[in-house]
């Protein structure tokens, strides 16, 4: 058989930030005994909620969360070749026992991994990991790597819960890291669990004001914690832009300068001399912001990302990016060669056929 | 006596963003029988301690954070032809009994426009007020705007503690705005209490994650609060550019077309339509960031603010501005025009020669 090609570039974007669920959750709350887990209701018509065991909607959604069918047809009309799936970050379960989370995590790998060995020229997976539990989260990456063909893991911007307590930085979570850098793996970085969500309940703020937040908490935990500097193979990407983490890094770097004793305790290299370290997907919603994180960042380091199917997503991924004054060579990284490099697609697709 | 000349436009900028505290301050905790206050400690030596009363330090301060006669120097030295005149914002000590923090902010408020009285030329102040209590809050700033000759008041990016628990859009502050409106006092809103302040504590995460969110915080709490729209002579700014705002916009907007059940509950006018209703000063450390702040809100929009005396601020006042290719009628706004028409200050003027 001759090696897979890479995905169809007639086709015009890889889109690296889209969620899926499976269509059937179980009942978490009463396999483990206690609740806080959000689960799938199907009343009749097409849509679904999302309930969280205390009977709460979280949010209602459409049938393009779970079945492929309805995704390949939007992907069709929106030309995107690829969607990188993964899981919805209320999913991520951090703060369980581990056991528990790795349960909830097994559940939705296998499923993940399943609808990308069904369709896998147009689906590539990143699965979650149980990291209240480095250990288990370990073994549970190299599973996602190895038997489920997986090319990388979707974590928070923290962890943190009754039972774990740790920024990106946290030593436990160190190993984590290294071995998604031995084994390839991408690592996309999703804010979830926002800061001040319990103090901003109006106006949806935890997602308008959390979100980039969580995202600048994120990339500084990486940076300040020296973990892109002690893993220079790691490829990370961050949702949103990096959420406010481009506009301000002037004053993160100012910090590092006017503050050592504060900010270089972990690791001595300056805020500005990580740029380049990581990639971030376009998913701004503002031409300006747009310049900015590529100017910031440079040109092979943005990606396509639209969040599919929620409703803050980008109806028309890689939309604004096209709409950009750009030349021709960097519209072809942005909307599809980035998100490659990322991550790292040829090598994983010869993996899978080496299997 | 001939009305009072507006500053001296041969000096080069207005600072609105600096900071003043009284050298003695009161042992508050020996007054009110509980502790949580700030206090300045002066060992041997120039420096001073600012330190909480169970003995942790919070900063290290130099002598030109309460004396008039450094400030000048300094001023001098960096063609800061007027200082806005502030409280450090860990003491606005929204968190106390409404009597007890009126007694605070009315010893601030003293001292600071005393300060002012002695140096009318140089200095122009704002006051600070108990807004845990909104009768006692319109009162104070009736006295800041009355007695004591203050061109207006600085405020927290949010109102809460175990008296209060609110954001800037919340009905009880209202009476406040409008009463600042109505008075024609200038309104800076400066972040404090960050957001996820206790789950980030390493590498001054607070201040370089935990900020620039506050003041997005701020100005969404105002805009979807409605109370720009109800309020058109309000004259609001924002501290550090006006945070993760402006990059951000793209995505708020988006959040309020998405989810106008969310977002468009107290008030149906956009966030972009709110552009040009506020202003911000431009202490972001970043001449790309700058201009994104400028292209967003408008040449008229952006002041200069340094943040002065503290380390996370511009050494030298408006530098950034002045390093931007603008052109000179842009410039003069940024750095002097646009802090005058934000303070009222002819008009304060004239009110001073009046009374």
């Amino acid at each position: 058989m001759p090696p897979a090609a890479p995905p169809d570039r007639t086709a015009d974007r890889i889109d690296v930030h889209t969620h899926l669920l499976p269509r059937e959750l179980p009942r978490w709350a009463d396999r483990f005994g206690y609740g806080g887990f959000v689960g799938l209701d199907h009343p009749t018509g097409c849509r679904a909620r999302m309930v969280r065991d205390d009977g709460t909607v979280f949010r209602e959604v459409d049938p393009n969360l779970w079945d492929p069918a309805e995704r390949l047809r939007d992907m069709d009309e929106t030309r995107v070749a690829v969607q990188v799936l993964s899981t919805v970050p209320v999913m991520f379960c951090y703060w369980t026992p581990p056991r528990d989370g790795l349960q909830v995590a097994r559940y939705l790998n296998d499923h993940l991994a399943d609808v990308v060995r069904r369709h896998p020229k147009r689906f590539v997976g990143l699965g979650t990991l149980p990291l209240q539990d480095p250990d288990l989260a370990i073994a549970e990456l190299d599973r996602c790597m190895g038997d489920l063909g997986l090319c990388g893991v979707q974590i928070g911007s923290h962890v943190r819960g009754p039972g774990a307590d740790r920024n990106l930085d946290d030593p436990a979570l160190f190993a984590v890291f290294a071995r998604a850098a031995q084994l390839g793996a991408a690592v996309f970085v999703h804010p979830w669990d926002m800061m001040g969500e319990a103090d901003m309940r109006k106006y949806w703020l935890p997602w308008l004001v959390g979100m980039p937040a969580e995202c600048s908490r994120a990339l500084c935990s990486l940076m300040f914690g020296g973990v892109f500097t002690r893993l220079p193979k790691l490829r990370v990407c961050v949702a949103h832009g990096g959420g406010s983490f481009a506009a301000t890094l002037g004053r993160i770097q100012h910090g590092f300068e006017a503050r050592p004793d504060l900010c270089a305790i972990d690791n001595a290299v300056a805020p500005r001399d990580h740029v380049g370290r990581f990639w971030v997907d376009a998913l701004v919603h503002d031409p300006r912001a747009l310049r900015l994180i590529i100017d910031t960042f440079g040109v092979d380091r943005v990606t396509v990302g639209s969040d599919y199917p929620f409703p803050l997503g980008e109806a028309q991924p890689g939309g604004l990016v096209a709409s950009l004054a750009l030349d021709a060579n960097a519209h072809g990284k942005i909307q599809m060669d980035n998100a490659l490099h990322w991550l790292g697609i040829d090598r994983h697709l010869r993996r899978k056929e080496a299997l």
